[in-house]
């Protein structure tokens, strides 16, 4: 690992659509941002829908019938891949904090595993939204020439103040629930509250005060949902934040959250090279397309326009997005109509 | 009160400034924002610097060779005037919860009351910033023509679902800390951990992403001040808000808190007539100044300019002023001298 540390064996999970070709040059991989496993869409062996359905499959902007598209989960989430919930094999209990300090070069690193285990030698194209877009950078500026394009999408050189102020709050949310238990929690007995707490202030990241303004303004709940006690449920907006802290819940394991989330902050492309710029130029590819949001409060629009800029003066063609989303940092899980056609757009002319 | 429950003496702390004159037409009235005392300056009997000290004084912009100024501790605070902390003459035990649910029509009455008892009859101006600031348009809406002007600051006809959802997490902060104790709490042992989540969180929607770029960047802490564990405080940011946590708790009473964040979210100046628009045009004064911040997050920019319009509909001439100052929502008490120069200048001509 990155910062020092070893794994004496990880675990990888992907999922695959599409058929690798014969020259083994269709091959898309996408990293994903934060929480998503490698289900980016249903398949026959899994039905269920993906996080990014509306945008892979047959004739969609990641297009199933002309690429082979392989979804890597993280290192260090519990997805499937080796994190901090899986069993250390030398003590056969769960890692939790003794999980070495992870990275997203470290991430990016062992998806580059799995795209060697395939058999694919140069990938046609390195998809990353938010997180993904920062590991999917790690991975280009580690392995130049490795990607033929790039897809960049709502992701930075490195996070902001801003954006590391409201992360370091969201994990001291978790680790400040008794239930979290230094980390040693049960893992059938997860620190919920902590989670839900760092789930609602997450989601005030993820969307964005006009989406908001839009769809729920002073909306208040029906008298019949509103909860007991002299504070209760007042606004449509908190009954969303609860619906969404709910649902995410027992569905995530806390030790995952805190790795990941520090790694995001920890990440720094700068460090690859004499700065920002210094590490950009050392990506080698044909073409690559950065998209951001106007209304990303997490990733804004100048850290897109900051990686265009770089990576046009490395060499690629760059072709830089600036999409109206409403839905801030998260518009490229809801707003894929423009993102369907930006990307498949791009795709296309590859 | 407003929506039920009555106080049976209620106390509402206030300092004074300057000289009332003769015709008693020179006073100036300061509503606070939500945490501040009524000590917005120093005086000779208390020679502490006030949160306005930059603003209130002789040459200042609230100027108190000329003015007589009056600033009011809120209803419901924990700053001298009565709150969920005080003690129930009836019960001789502290209200707690049992204090009334308290809304910004509530705090500005109490205040109206301080002018009344000072044998003012119509106030030179009224000022407000932030929660203030709301409050200051509850009185100007409740009591047309009781103000010559109005100096209404980083304020709005009511909260976004956006700034709503912030402060409900906040007070969901302080309610998940088993210290609060469903409000019961002993006085001196507040739910400290709760208060300063809560404060963090206030940190980041008070200041903005633009003013910690430029001062924090990614600076990181020294090692001797990282702390242990396998998630230290890395960078500055984090110092920085654990500071402001550190200096906020212990000053501040958890249940007041809640009462006024609570009472921000309700407060809608619609209510007071047909929609914004219908309230505004009771307002009676000769003129108004607006002022907002570009980077306000929790205030933005175009509730400004919505109270500037509607005002200016009412018939008062309308002063709005976009300030670029990079401290957003708090720069009212940051960047005086940018305050200092608008205020200051629309109070000469008065």
């Amino acid at each position: 690992m990155r910062l020092g540390g070893t794994l004496s064996s990880a675990r990888i999970a992907y999922e695959t659509w599409g058929r690798l070709n014969d020259r083994a040059d269709n091959a898309i991989l996408i990293l994903t941002g934060l929480s998503p496993s490698a289900h980016a869409a249903s398949s026959p062996d899994d039905p269920e829908p993906g996080w990014w359905e509306d945008m892979v499959g047959p004739g969609k902007a990641l297009d199933t019938e002309r690429f082979f598209l392989v979804c890597a989960n993280s290192l260090g989430s519990c997805k499937g891949s080796t994190g901090p919930a899986s069993r250390d094999p030398e003590t056969g209990q769960p890692y939790r904090l003794d999980f070495p300090m992870l990275t997203l070069e470290d991430v990016a690193n062992s998806a580059r595993e799995v795209v060697r285990q395939l058999g694919i030698g140069k990938l046609h194209a390195l998809v990353g939204p938010s997180m993904g877009g920062m590991s999917a950078l790690a991975y280009a500026v580690m392995h130049p020439g490795e990607a033929r394009h790039l897809v960049l999408i709502s992701c930075a050189a490195h996070a902001t103040p801003f954006a590391i102020a409201l992360r370091s709050l969201q994990r001291e949310l978790i680790r400040s629930d008794p239930s979290w238990e230094g980390g040693a929690y049960p893992l059938d007995r997860e620190p919920v509250d902590g989670m839900k707490l760092a789930r609602k202030l997450g989601m005030i990241t993820y969307r964005s005060a006009a989406e908001w303004l839009e769809r729920f303004g002073r909306d208040r709940v029906p008298d019949d949902r509103r909860g007991p006690g002299p504070f209760p449920m007042e606004f449509q907006i908190e009954s969303y934040l609860q619906h969404h802290a709910d649902r995410f819940t027992g569905g995530f394991d806390a030790n995952s959250y805190l790795y990941l989330s520090h790694a995001m902050d920890l990440f720094d492309i700068a460090a690859h090279g004499d700065g920002v710029e210094g590490a950009l130029a050392r990506v080698r590819a044909e073409r690559v397309l950065v998209i951001g949001v106007e209304t990303d409060l997490l990733f804004p629009l100048w850290q897109q326009r900051e990686l265009a800029r770089g990576l046009e003066a490395a060499g690629p063609a760059v072709s830089f997005q600036a999409l109206p989303s409403l839905q801030g940092h998260d518009s490229f899980l809801v707003d894929t109509e423009r993102f369907g056609e930006v990307v498949g757009g791009f795709l296309r002319e590859t």
